[in-house]
């Protein structure tokens, strides 16, 4: 059990907040407790914190990590890497990171590059990044493409990209996205199947971010 | 079926992105078309956009509205009445709105107001816009405390609030805040028990934006 002498803890930063957070915590131990027993700590925060944000304890048989995916994620925050997500939902659920989080989606440049390439505008995105010297961890919870276009972009060996939080959500790609995702050798966190969406990349990221500011 | 002549559908803008949310709103509707064919068309968009956010059908089942809520919500809108969210996630996601979007969490006068009655800052930024003549639709997707304090202004005659999105997510006290608002006579939708969040949400006032500009 963590202490609770943290500025925040769930996102929660009041007496009332921390009450109802603490709560949560013991609730959703005694629910998927046994499921992630053999996560390292920073893992297993990951998971509770997703289940939180959801109250959907069907995320504990979902999320799949790559065994570096933490390690290489809190190495590339402690570097005050971008964090670049796919939508801008994401971006403003991440709260308290030192680096830049970064969202182009309704960037000039990338309405451009998705209207001439016939591609999504989240996939224009990454690739506008990819142009503009980007380094560090790319975060989708709603665009497949987005995770495709890293994907193809790193096999090219034209992004710099550590790590991939890739929860795309949908009944259509995302699923395919993410099984592609979790078969590269990119390090990654995904959810099987069309499951995933922001507040499971948001309380992913906040949740190294945590770990980060504790270790 | 709708057809595409909309700037967007479902946030798709793109020709790539539309024909995704095509086919998702196809599978969508053999998901749970049964479940929902009494309700009316703009309700319906409504629940088809939640599950079409989480790729979780299981919303059709837990989303319940009053019977006056999207009349009630859409006259608002069309007088471009605030819309005032929890988080700013959720703020960041209603996109195209003619009238203002706000967030109060972090305003300075509602920490101090949370910090003196102790009281959460999502219950806080509640009370703030009561205080400043806030007349409109209020939205939580995080804090069931945020649909208490509406209520309770509600019910003293203290807020000008026409209807609510209250749908909070949580192990504790989320449900029971749902509750309490599908008994009262404030014009709302919810979602059953403690899941729900800010895609949620959020698909619920995009619908009804859409909805408004159809009409």
């Amino acid at each position: 059990m963590k202490d609770n002498n943290h500025d925040t803890f769930m996102g929660a930063s009041t007496k009332q907040g921390l009450d109802i957070a603490n709560k949560s915590r013991e609730i959703i131990r005694n629910l998927i407790g046994e499921e992630i027993k053999d996560l390292k700590p920073a893992e297993k925060d990951i998971v509770e914190r997703i289940v939180h944000s959801t109250a959907d304890p069907e995320y504990a048989k979902l999320v799949y990590m790559s065994p570096d995916f933490v390690e290489v994620a809190i190495k590339s925050m402690k570097n005050n890497e971008t964090i670049l997500t796919d939508i801008n939902m994401v971006k403003s659920g991440i709260t308290r990171y030192d680096g830049n989080v970064e969202c182009y989606i309704k960037n000039e440049d990338v309405k451009r590059i998705a209207k001439e390439n016939q591609i999504t505008r989240a996939a224009a995105a990454i690739r506008y990044a990819a142009e503009n010297d980007f380094e560090g961890i790319i975060v989708s919870g709603n665009a497949p493409t987005a995770v495709w276009e890293a994907m193809d972009l790193y096999n090219n060996g034209e992004i710099n990209l550590k790590a991939i939080v890739g929860v795309p959500v949908g009944f259509v790609g995302a699923a395919d996205s993410k099984e592609a995702l979790r078969k590269s050798n990119i390090p990654n966190i995904i959810t099987k199947g069309p499951k995933g969406g922001t507040p499971i990349a948001v309380a992913c990221v906040n949740s190294l971010i945590q770990t980060l500011k504790e270790v």
